[in-house]
């Protein structure tokens, strides 16, 4: 079971560090740690930029395996020696440049399902990444647009069960992104692990209400314990 | 639990009553006993119809719950005596007139979101039933519409934790409609389980491949059996 | 060219006696006539109901052509001689036994497409009605579901393209449900028309802001001049 | 009225070349001119590429304005002397570093939207571009998904006539994919200009069947005329 836990994104040292001893404790390796942040609004919060890249040298040293989303070649050429796994967030799943640049490195790459993407697109966009020589993709099922919003997004566990049943990919699902709501992740997190998911990413923070984006999805250490219990998590 | 089983439809007595049988053995109550199928096709195969009346009195006499779906105030007057549940489908959780009908009887009633239905839709679908009397209402989540094809729709857990959490509704899950495709149906009724659905409605048949219709995603007794046994079903 | 004007519902008879004058003026035949309403919500404004049979009545004595929509065969039984044409809206499409029945009467049907249907489930769903005998139905584009919000559904042109290019079907836009904004409705309806529709079905109350129901999205006698001015109406 | 036209991609100097000539016959100078196509598929023609940059300086000096999609910073740095126009296809309306490059140059942006993108979204994603400096963005409406498959994807009208009632942006339409059917071309480039179009994008190649992608949305000359003719195109 893969999972990958942590604040939306890298904050400053205190926050990154805290939370990654928290997580550590309870045998979580991988640490969501993005310095980069694609928002939909320019002057949005942009995530704390390559001035984080000496923290994800510090949680490597810790014995954590920091995950960062990359949004060009540039940005993952520069976090490359600092990062354990690359994660290709929903808007990028088409980016094949980055894709195929990220095929030709030897670092495992989380691929999300963009908005509204055809499994059958996925399935081709992590071809983009394999046919470069990098065979170590894992997909992540994040919820697709719908009509409904009450939800973020719809968690498509059909999509999951398709994939596992189909083919020999590693998925996981996000609930948080796909909820979009703190009160939502357990439920979701257990449906998705009936249906075959190998893993979960989640965004916890030890006080969410101080996250700096997502702060309503994100849980706390608390319902992160209840959520590991329920899962059966014992690494 | 809920657990509603059988076939599509009421196909002829040596199957209902043979089918009963076999879902009694596993002490399951609530059988699928659908007189008239509503087909997108008029030319398609529209159920026994009131010819099967007598199939539902056997099966009562068998102890045996029919669920029936209705299509018209007329059809849920004349099978009125003869069923357990009234079932009304997908197509008509927009019909007013029947759900209002139906609010007068003292039967429960399984009321199927619309294709692409709102929740708020679906919630206010079911006042129309209960402004006239009958609080007995469950609310079926069958999967919505979408843009892939990789399932036949797209089951809604969101949907039901958000029922779960946020109102009083009974809340069952269809798999096979939302996944149409019987190898999907376990982890499929698994996942719903585990969001907090209270049950499910399944189709299954003694030999899916004669199945008048959806034997696509009708599964047999084996598959039932190891179905109830990955949800826990103890009655 | 097909127009269909008028009010969301019939309200009393000074409103829809006045317009009927207006439309009438304008060479407009055919007048939005319902007194039953579907609301989502059952404490809404349901319709004048029976109480206004009279007044179809009085709008048939003027040369006006009343369409009104119908939920229930019990509805059709009662308003057939007093309407020119029945309205089977959207949330009905999917209403065979209603369907059935409109197809035994000898007056043309207005058949919505519903909020997500595919193009074919329509087609198959005006074979109910005319494999009973009656071919007078008009197919009507009112928009679909989709994820964004800026328009109250997404007006499908390359449906009613598709069905004016492959099939002989008789096809109108409602631009009012579509596009859920009363500025919007110009442009629309020079859309569909340019599309190939054979006409449209349009909102319109002396006193937009007066109107029970749907008041943001119907147009003014000034807006409609402009309206008909625009799609080159001449009866 | 602007008009792109122009055969998919770029497949060699006799094909664009000729293809120039007749569309400048047309008084069209704006030519689809892409080395690179971003395709689902790895295996699948990816276009020319960096040989083809000849061709977009014989056509520049033809008189002619090549438009070419970039699909990351490299391409736009190395195309940006032979183009009159950066093209942002649907894949690539989220990301975010292309569009802030795209905003240092001083070369006009046609940005698609995306497969699902909101409204909102685009709007932004222009705004990614626009506050580096480079305020001359154009918006292409080319259709949305949706749960149906008559056409390939939704022409979304309402999208068109929001931006242009609320906002000042130029907007184009793209019928050729939202149709994905040359006989669909005209109708839905005639509706797009009814709503408000300030023009259109649209595959020409003087034998669709010979294109290398796209074929069978693809027009021809003698559809072109008629097309030209329709919209009233005297430049």
């Amino acid at each position: 079971m893969i999972i990958i836990a942590g604040s939306c994104s890298v904050e400053n040292e205190k926050q990154i560090i805290s939370l990654a001893e928290k997580l550590k404790e309870r045998k979580i390796e991988y640490i969501r740690a993005s310095l980069f942040k694609p928002r939909t609004d320019p002057k949005a919060y942009q995530g704390i930029g390559y001035n984080g890249l000496y923290l994800l040298e510090m949680l490597r040293d810790m014995g954590m395996k920091p995950v960062c989303e990359v949004l060009s070649i540039e940005q993952a050429e520069k976090v490359k020696p600092y990062v354990s796994m690359f994660q290709v967030g929903t808007r990028n799943m088409y980016n094949y440049e980055l894709l195929k640049f990220l095929g030709t490195l030897d670092k495992p790459v989380l691929l999300k399902r963009a908005f509204s993407g055809y499994v059958n697109e996925w399935l081709k966009s992590k071809e983009y990444i394999t046919q470069m020589g990098n065979e170590n993709v894992i997909l992540c099922e994040r919820g697709i647009r719908s009509f409904d919003n009450i939800t973020r997004n719809v968690l498509d566990i059909g999509a999951i069960i398709y994939l596992k049943q189909n083919t020999n990919n590693i998925v996981i699902a996000d609930p948080s992104h796909s909820m979009g709501n703190s009160d939502f992740i357990i439920p979701a997190s257990k449906a998705a692990m009936a249906a075959g998911a190998d893993g979960l990413i989640v965004e916890v923070h030890e006080n969410p209400k101080l996250s700096k984006s997502d702060n309503f999805q994100t849980i706390d250490l608390i319902q992160f314990d209840h959520l590991l219990e329920e899962i059966g998590w014992n690494k």
